[in-house]
């Protein structure tokens, strides 16, 4: 809608043309298994748009691709598409600008067309957010597909509609909000996946239970011990923790796509790590750690400051720790008990909130508030509080 | 909104979220004049959130703000609000991925609240492009605002939600759709614009004449000798001339602010362009091509073709080259004559509109179809025609 009008000012004249639109989002989430079997067809679904002439263009985890290549190769071959494999092998610390050019070196060459060759990124989180913004930048953006091959993904990046890269040491601080045509679940490629890929996945999971569900919280603790069985994932509560966790998130999600919306429960676990995460991904001296377990470390953090709050009970706050400890997350890590890398993770943080806060806590398990006064006090006797709950850690054990 | 369902087959159960939604696009275009003035108070309405807490980040042409630095000093100075002024020397040449790492870089430095503290793009198009991308992809988007000050900026740029670099040798190869909170047309910065950047601007304001507004196009061809100086467009014909390019310009785009129509008669001029003026620009040997003029090239050419296929008669096709030629702009170059550029430039086109060419040529004056079947012989005739034309050139003058 244009609407015209003349601002009348006799110093300043002015001519005002006001236009209005809205654009539609629109994608699906899709839980399945044995994707490239040649009798599967959800990847032929109409908006997915497989014709004849259409050729994919295909990005894949080198480690998936060891184990699927010919199986994918076959289903190609079988629907008579044309199609290209590019592996790639990028870990976090490779989600940069250089890998981004890489990648849209490669959908140039291709010479892909704008709107009908649809992109299949397949592989976890990292894979997904790069290709993801490569496909959201290319000629202003081309199709793509999102296929979850790690637990991490499933359950987070395969849900929104985020992409990014790292930039200026920071996580994810270029990107676009994108979305895929679909996003497809896939629980066939878990049995293939390396247990630190499942435990890598754990600290997401733990988060959505912690600040919004307090029937997955449940199920996990119930069964915490085999978390980390990939096996697990084929029965009844292995997909349920699955479903719920997607559930939770999409619940979060679907109104606030693109986050104009700054208090968002599922930044919980993302105020302090972002800081922790990267630089301990730079520093060889110490233990490089992953998303998922920076984002754990972030939560008991989180958790001891609601604590001191009087929101959480001790008795919540050590079954969380236990909890913890029981999937066999990291409890402790350097950087999470340094006061000035979680001050600078909190400041950057407030930024990227627009100048709020809006620090996502558990007032109970499955409930949550946001805090926006939390100051380098809270932090230091949060620190206390976590080394006097890790000094007694032998004091408890998994459901005492 | 989330609509969730189980797909039944036996083989492969699947369980789908369906989710949708609406992303409002709401931005103005305002004609004024005397933007920096301290009582002009455009810069504060609401929607731009000037608050005494919040800060400007202002990237500006190098030469534009050679002229005004001390007028926009005291323009924020008087608001009482904290700013930093970034002098930008960017050519269509820079337009490029390393100093769009340039512009992050200042962005990332000042340590930009995320949604209230607004980016300025002040200069002509290629500035706004490049910094409206780095907005648009700094922590998945800030808000900015674009101040043209190129008459190409004012009927071109400034008036859509395009952000670009130039990449793989391809003119805005990459970029975004974001939508700039508002679009300010100050004209009294044209006072101090020099000749050529004029004369830049021709090109797209014969382009939108031709294909779409018959009203501008008469009072172009009546006052072509005015229309390099930049005091004309003081007078009343002169600002008919911006508001007209601008309303058809709206016209078009306001329902196809993200391009899902790929027939767009805005497209006229830019289908055997695009490669002819990155060539020139990249070849020491011949003239470089600024963009108006790569434009104004193939709307003769594309005219040509128009002819040859019976539908723009003589009468008009050597109208529309004495306008060229009477408001200077080149009426040849090496590159608009090469068959090969011309269709690689096609092909990539065509990749561009998925496949099809939707090739908007003029029917007649202010009128256009879509022609998808051009081949190389309609470029080697169309190339004949022209040369022809060229080469009788002195047969006609203005308004014989």
């Amino acid at each position: 809608m244009i609407t015209k009008k003349k601002l009348n000012s006799k110093t300043f004249p002015s001519l005002q043309w006001k236009i209005t639109n809205t654009k539609k989002i629109d994608y699906s989430i899709i839980i399945t298994k044995n994707l490239f079997n040649k009798n599967n067809n959800l990847l032929e679904n109409k908006k997915t748009t497989i014709i004849s002439s259409s050729r994919r263009l295909i990005f894949i985890d080198t480690n998936v691709n060891a184990f699927y290549q010919k199986k994918i190769e076959d289903y190609f071959l079988s629907k008579k598409i044309e199609y290209k494999i590019v592996p790639l092998d990028i870990k976090e610390e490779d989600k940069n600008l250089n890998n981004l050019e890489k990648i849209l070196n490669y959908i140039d060459n291709f010479g892909i067309k704008r709107r009908s060759e649809t992109i299949i990124a397949i592989g976890g989180g990292v894979l997904t957010d790069i290709v993801g913004f490569a496909a959201s930048i290319y000629r202003r953006g081309v199709p793509y597909i999102k296929v979850a091959t790690t637990l991490l993904c499933i359950v987070d990046a395969c849900v929104g509609v985020k992409t990014s890269i790292n930039h200026f040491s920071r996580r994810n601080r270029l990107g676009t909000y994108f979305a895929p045509e679909k996003s497809f679940i896939d629980l066939s490629f878990l049995k293939t996946l390396p247990i630190d890929e499942i435990s890598a996945s754990i600290g997401e999971i733990i988060k959505i239970a912690v600040i919004k569900n307090k029937k997955l919280f449940k199920i996990i603790y119930n069964h915490s011990e085999k978390l980390l069985d990939a096996n697990f994932y084929k029965t009844k509560n292995g997909k349920l923790i699955i479903s719920e966790s997607i559930e939770s998130m999409i619940e979060e999600l679907h109104n606030n796509l693109d986050e104009l919306n700054l208090k968002r429960s599922v930044d919980f676990g993302h105020t302090f790590s972002p800081v922790v995460e990267m630089r301990s991904l730079e520093n060889d001296k110490v233990k490089s750690l992953k998303h998922g377990e920076s984002v754990c470390l972030d939560v008991l953090l989180s958790c001891c400051i609601s604590f001191n709050r009087n929101y959480l009970k001790m008795n919540d706050l050590k079954k969380i720790f236990k909890l913890a400890k029981s999937v066999k997350m990291p409890l402790s890590h350097n950087f999470i008990l340094n006061a000035d890398f979680l001050l600078e993770s909190l400041l950057d943080a407030t930024k990227h909130r627009n100048g709020s806060q809006n620090i996502p806590i558990p007032t109970r398990i499955g409930e949550h508030k946001f805090l926006n006064d939390v100051n380098e006090n809270d932090i230091n006797k949060a620190i206390k509080l976590y080394i006097s709950i890790l000094n007694n850690e032998k004091n408890f054990s998994h459901r005492d």
